[in-house]
């Protein structure tokens, strides 16, 4: 039986489109031998939709697009393989949420009969328990005899509830071992499972794990792409019964894989590379392709500070977008150095970018005029402080605000997640932006970044940009560390705090300086207000600052 | 059976706060004769606590200040009321969700027992299955027994599944008919039911249909006070076994309302204004109030324009905060009016604010001077277009966050819902600000709100302003309407489009210009990048935009 796991790239609503990407894929996979194909979960409409499912006529739309794309497949390929579309189905039980996240079995030109997901995941990023029905998980549902074998047909999350698997399960039923008990002799699994550090290896050894407890063959089709904040690494894979990887298709790029679900296995896999930096440059390039490709942009540009931050956002856009569609600001105040001039237009070179510069001295001046007069009635007692500081920063992102408005051009915000973190930047300053895409960076990944980079294309990163000390240079000598504690300090504490969702008191407990800490922790609180306002970035980590981050403003801090 | 309602403004995550606020009102209601009190939804933490509750420490916090909570009323009121108090519990079956959104059963200075609400929303701003794990609502596990009268203990949402009452029903069970089987002779209910517009006669109509069906009489708690975007209204309530309302607690104000459960009904309860502008200017008030409040602001500031949004806001403010903690400011351009000059600084009068007055001219040629080569070289084919607008705009935007960044005062942002919906407003221009309160109402309501805050306190709002054609004046001669369709046919599709999710198509099913709801929903998709970076506002609309609203950027237009 030879399966074919079409990992598309869709585009989310764009349904003409993504049934168009769905034939061609299934074309290549039928050419290939495919006689059973699969797509990644809602392949129709791309994942994840989101609110647009709460629109019925989307929902009613992307069911017609189903049936009429089972229609033409037949028409077409009238001997062709069966395809498992994922397609959110509507719920005519008449009452819970309106729609099923189904898989729809089409074969002989129309949809034969739906799977629909038991497990709905409503945790970090996930919402579906807002749009979906669970569908019964109870033995016999999920299975389908087709040319010979029973299938147990699973969509993502249904795979993620092993009781041996997962010291602690969410769910209290396991749709595999039903699928398992009704005589399932191999698994399919529909995913859309987004990137995040280390989660390849969970996965990879997941599925191993559930192929080899069951002894079945496992077809796993997994999305690839990035929409909005999310990046799916694709990364389809077919498990022996043994738990052994038989073919896994390509990371980070649409692909159609064809391979045989029993018998002896092909070749070993080659294995990736799957250090941190060499997993975040690919996530970091797909993301912001897709992003501005899906919003609808050709060039991006940023500005460019002389820092690590803006170097590596310039070196991910050059790679995205080629260097020719990404434009670099410099825009001096009096508390630039030359270094930061000098490093920046060195690395335009390297890259390959172009440059403006625009000196904000004048804007500056023009500020303290406007408004010398309201401070002195105002706040009589008050010397130059942050404000000055934050004028300074408003007025850059209002000068690339304008060049993005003429030109047509994205803005790429530059800012990194120990920053967005602690509230070190300024919001409606450097803050401004429609692509925040190493906001999920801490600062030290940046650097590893940034030495990655330079391994994968010298020169690029002028190595005074990393070794120099980090500065907003937003008043004379100016250092990060002159206010914020060490950056391996300070991640460290975020990471315990901020992903692994510990109060301060166990972050001190485990050994950190108690000042340090509460510091850390009440300026991540302080600074929610400017994570509210800020621009959608790339996820890379287990948790990130985005629609997976749901804090109150108005609060207390927490104990 | 006296039932005192505990009807309390909790700070989120205030946890020690919110005990003393809990043990004062029970303080309170204890002197008025209460037997049983009843403490909104969650309480001791405030509702919504959102991702607080992933933090254990904060869950654990909680819990040991709730068992501390009871033994304090205890050893202070040794034969007080028993207290329902509204708390997160633990989840120790080893399975699923780490906690139960609970009602803790607090009687002789300790934890007796625990109700687990049900049927958890998860639809709006609403994620409780993100959270919690529901509870059991077979019969028998909502009643208890408390000086020889069974009650039925449910929580919020557990009393809005009546299947006569609603014609869709979003869950299988109802705890209420669970309770009644079970024996019950009076239900108690812990809410935290945030407002919208019209939702009072909602809620009160299906209180007294739960009541009379069952024959039984019921305790509603419901929170008081601003959360972020969510003002909840109070308007706890005591209905009679015959449906009819026996007390109400005040609307948009702290209380403690105790009350005979049974027996024939004391006076009847006077009806309130229920109008939209009546309850959107309760509700804004309160909302502007307690947002500051829980931020820690006592002062605010706004741009006046001229127009109508800016003089609404000033209004609100100055209602909320005090006059005297209200700044003006003017910020006129070569396009600004005389009469917008005038206007502002009659409205100032009127509402007793203080005004600052800033030319911005010399700061757009100073914008103009340091693009000019730039924009030659990058775009020479373009003249001067909406780059310039919102140059102008965020110029302003600099001004008034210097001014807040120094005098420690919140930014008011002044955008409507329409403006917000079709992207009629510059990102990082006037959308800056930490809270945009009228965000949430369309331009025609704003009109009816100044109106009826010129009936409550005359002269406000002057006439000029109500009466002159809308105006962003960023350009000579330039009017809303030029670009906009009349904001009654707007106003009338975006109701359709944005809260009651109809597609383009469905809305030209109803009888409105194709050209115009075709332009409007691609604004409106277009918009959503500015929505994403917008400032938090108040919910008054039954869907608004904000964390109840969660549409993919980088997507398709809805068909």
């Amino acid at each position: 039986m030879r399966i074919g796991l079409l990992q598309l790239n869709p585009k989310v609503g764009d349904l003409p489109g993504n049934a168009a990407r769905v034939e061609a894929a299934y074309a290549r996979a039928a050419t290939l031998g495919a006689e059973l194909c699969l797509t990644p979960e809602l392949a129709l409409t791309g994942y994840p939709p989101r609110d647009m499912l709460l629109y019925a006529g989307f929902a009613r739309a992307a069911w017609a697009q189903a049936q009429s794309l089972a229609e033409r497949l037949h028409q077409k390929y009238p001997h062709g393989p069966a395809l498992l579309l994922g397609c959110p189905e509507a719920n005519a039980t008449g009452r819970g949420k309106a729609l099923f996240n189904a898989a729809l079995w089409c074969e002989g030109g129309r949809i034969v009969r739906s799977f629909r997901k038991a497990l709905l995941p409503t945790y970090d990023v996930f919402d579906e328990a807002r749009y979906f029905e669970p569908g019964d998980a109870s033995a016999g549902s999920g299975v389908v005899e087709y040319r010979g074998v029973t299938f147990g047909v699973t969509i993502c999350e249904d795979l993620w509830n092993d009781k041996d698997y997962w010291p602690h399960r969410l769910y209290p039923v396991d749709p595999v071992e039903a699928a398992v008990a009704a005589g399932a002799c191999a698994l399919l699994n529909l995913s859309a499972s987004p990137f995040s550090l280390r989660k390849q290896t969970l996965r990879q050894d997941m599925l191993a794990t559930i192929a080899k407890k069951h002894g079945l063959p496992l077809a796993y089709c997994n999305q690839v792409g990035g929409n909005d904040e999310l990046v799916f690494d694709g990364r389809s894979a077919i498990m022996g019964a043994d738990g052994a990887l038989r073919a896994r298709a390509e990371g980070f790029a649409e692909d159609v894989l064809v391979a045989e679900l029993f018998g002896p296995a092909a070749a070993p896999v080659k294995p990736e590379d799957l250090s941190a930096p060499a997993e975040t440059w690919r996530a970091l390039v797909l993301g912001t392709r897709d992003y501005l490709a899906k919003c609808g942009f050709k060039k991006a540009l940023l500005g460019l500070s002389g820092g690590i931050d803006s170097a590596v956002v310039a070196a991910v856009a050059a790679e995205a977008l080629g260097p020719q569609n990404v434009l670099g600001v410099l825009m001096p105040s009096p508390w630039s150095s030359a270094g930061s001039i000098d490093d920046s237009l060195e690395l335009a070179r390297n890259l390959g970018i172009a440059t403006r510069t625009i000196p904000i001295e004048p804007l500056m001046q023009g500020f303290d005029t406007a408004l010398a007069e309201s401070f002195a009635a105002l706040a009589p007692e008050k010397g130059p402080d942050t404000t000055e500081e934050n004028v300074q920063s408003r007025i850059r992102g209002n000068l690339l605000m304008a060049l993005s408005n003429k030109t047509g051009a994205l803005l790429l915000t530059t800012g990194n997640k120990s920053e967005l973190a602690v509230g070190y930047c300024t919001i409606y300053g450097d803050m401004s932006g429609g692509f925040a895409l190493i906001s999920d960076l801490p600062k030290t990944q940046v650097y590893a970044l940034a030495r990655h980079i330079n391994t994968l294309k010298a020169p690029a990163i002028p190595p005074a940009i990393i070794d120099k000390a980090p500065s907003a240079e937003l008043k004379p000598d100016q250092k990060d560390q002159d206010s914020l504690p060490p950056y391996e300090i300070l991640d460290a504490i975020l990471a315990l705090h901020v992903e692994k969702e510990r109060t301060a008191a166990e972050i001190v407990a485990a050994g950190y300086d108690a000042d340090t800490v509460t510091r850390v922790c009440g300026l991540v609180k302080g600074a929610e207000f400017k994570r509210r306002q800020a621009a959608p970035g790339i996820k890379i980590a287990w948790r990130s600052f985005g629609s997976g981050w749901r804090m109150p403003l108005a609060a207390a801090a927490l104990p």
